[in-house]
């Protein structure tokens, strides 16, 4: 096979690596303890801008010595798994998963009993390391993660030069790979109006079987609970290129909030993606603190918060993200309910009260949260 | 929309249904004590049947009364959610998830502070009864659990009404639904030669991005570790209607051993379904307990077996399914080197080793168990 990146991309993205490498060389001729700078991937260095309203990385960064007991260990395995990188993905143009990566690199240092890894703990936050300093993500090193979450809905992509017409993948959908790159992943004819995205798959396959998709031209997505990276990075991908809405259709509980606010703003610990994984325009259909009234859902379909509940939203109230009055309102509101709600209880009603009645309500009076 | 069940596979469950409460009626209007025979779903009603080489359940029975403090609760569950398939789902031609029914069927008993169900722990074995008691699958009953796998391959399927070609879906592949009854899922042009499942969706992705399936003509499936029903019944499907061998590729681990028996006999819990998804003539590719000398594997990419897998392997070894010799030399060999070896391991020697050198030698020298 011949060797060396295969597209444009991935030509750039081994030039930053090759740029960190010589860095660390240039160093060493002059006689310097060699070190590689890594930006600060903590809360002290993650800021919201209101601006463009996503979470975002700060500019602190440490350097990350040779001649540093402390450091010396994760030096080289900064170095070992950038070079894994370009050489062996880059190189060959295939991908592969972080677990592989750490089997990759994993090995005995010549003459000692020293493990480059022991275990695949001390690779991951390498690999996340290695996307700050180059500024790539994870993808355009070809790492994945798993592989969640499924499609169907009023567009036809291209899939790694097969066409797949999402009207027509029956009840399982085409299900979503971990790396949806502009070089993978091409849209094609959409005439979809906006993207619906449901944390749980049951819901999902509710509305596909229901053909909601088909009677409201939209987009329909899961991500299996928290949305994998690829999952993320579809749906940025696709507000952004096709212009369409995204609404957002969680349990209403805390863990829901934060899926909505992930897929919105970003995370903490992964901010640096923000840039290109979040989508600020992303709309929270549901469900809400204030449907069980609205929508005359029974008593006996909610459940009580437990202490990690209570914590959690107290804890939400309280970042930037969540300062506007409706979201303030909303989150008392479920406190002071003290009950969640699942997606399911809108069963309770009718087997598809949720396609017949509550999304096409809620589109209508746009009923929605920002 | 019209009532009543919408195909005759439905019609057949209705009736089953409607049989059960009728035996009920029928005592109450001798002034009998109402009941309803429930086979039991335990080891000691579990055998392994060497002529079929499946796991089955025994011919033993329990009586679940109306009038005994200890089953009434239990009575009017079996009998509520036997009401709600009947009605609710098979009523209606539609599918919902097993929490979906737990919401539907969960209510406060009229005039008390009584709920039907407080947890789905509750429903779930609820329903696994009703399943064996009327001898239909939970997928017959309409109901489904997770969503979980992906496929490709050499062969056109139809997935309710859409034709998908299954060598034309990228790098994502075709998400296997959770009912895969002949009634939503047929299969077309079929050009396989066999079909390879694998366990984990980061093999799968490699296998799939090097084509492996086209190159050997196969059909590829993983199914995310421990594999969900919708995936069981499909092996089993394609293995007895199109006549191919199936080839299992997990962990070398207790686990990996489980996944391979569970997919070829059945498991103790669900013996009850083994007529319907377990493929005896399943045949176990690797990774063997063997194959770190046979393929030398370096060293490090083992790692021990903790004391969980020395348990789990001394009790496969004394499965009446693990009982041929060659299984007994497998499992005793892990337990004799002590460490255990993922998939991933195989990477080490080089990134598409599993594609290019290991499986085509094993399927060339026919080096597998049965």
């Amino acid at each position: 096979m011949s060797k060396g990146p295969k597209t444009r991309q991935d030509a750039q993205t081994a030039e930053k690596l090759k740029k960190l490498g010589e860095q660390v060389i240039a160093s060493v001729k002059k006689g310097q303890n060699p070190g590689i700078d890594i930006p600060i991937r903590a809360l002290s260095n993650v800021k919201f801008n209101p601006k463009t309203q996503t979470i975002e990385m700060g500019k602190d960064t440490q350097e990350r010595q040779f001649f540093n007991t402390a450091m010396a260990r994760k030096f080289m395995q900064t170095l070992l798994v950038a070079s894994t990188v370009k050489e062996d993905l880059l190189g060959s143009g295939k991908t592969t998963s972080i677990r592989d990566l750490y089997y990759m690199t994993k090995h005995t240092v010549k003459g000692t009993k020293e493990n480059t890894f022991e275990e695949q703990d001390e690779s991951d936050p390498v690999i996340e390391d290695l996307e700050v300093s180059v500024d790539s993500l994870r993808e355009e090193l070809h790492l994945f993660a798993s592989n969640k979450g499924a499609m169907v809905g009023d567009m036809t992509i291209v899939d790694q030069g097969d066409t797949i017409d999402l009207r027509r993948m029956g009840s399982g959908g085409w299900s979503i790979p971990s790396i949806v790159e502009s070089n993978v992943i091409q849209f094609k004819k959409c005439d979809a109006k906006f993207i619906l995205h449901v944390e749980k798959d049951a819901m999902w396959r509710r509305l596909n079987e229901d053909k909601f998709w088909q009677q409201h031209k939209c987009i329909l997505l899961h991500g299996q609970g928290q949305p994998p990276r690829g999952v993320r990075r579809l749906l940025h991908r696709m507000v952004a290129e096709l212009k369409l809405p995204l609404y957002v259709f969680v349990d209403n509980d805390p863990w829901g909030y934060y899926i909505y606010s992930v897929i919105k703003q970003g995370s903490i610990n992964l901010a640096y993606e923000s840039r290109r994984m979040a989508v600020p325009s992303a709309r929270f259909i549901g469900l809400s603190s204030f449907d069980k009234e609205g929508y005359k859902l029974p008593d006996n379909v909610t459940m009580r918060l437990n202490d990690e509940d209570l914590g959690r939203a107290k804890q939400l109230l309280q970042y930037d993200w969540f300062q506007k009055k409706p979201w303030q309102k909303e989150i008392k509101n479920m406190l002071h309910c003290g009950v969640k709600l699942e997606l399911e209880a809108l069963s309770k009603k009718a087997i598809s009260f949720a396609t017949d009645e509550y999304l096409p309500k809620k589109l209508r009076d746009q009923d929605w949260l920002d």
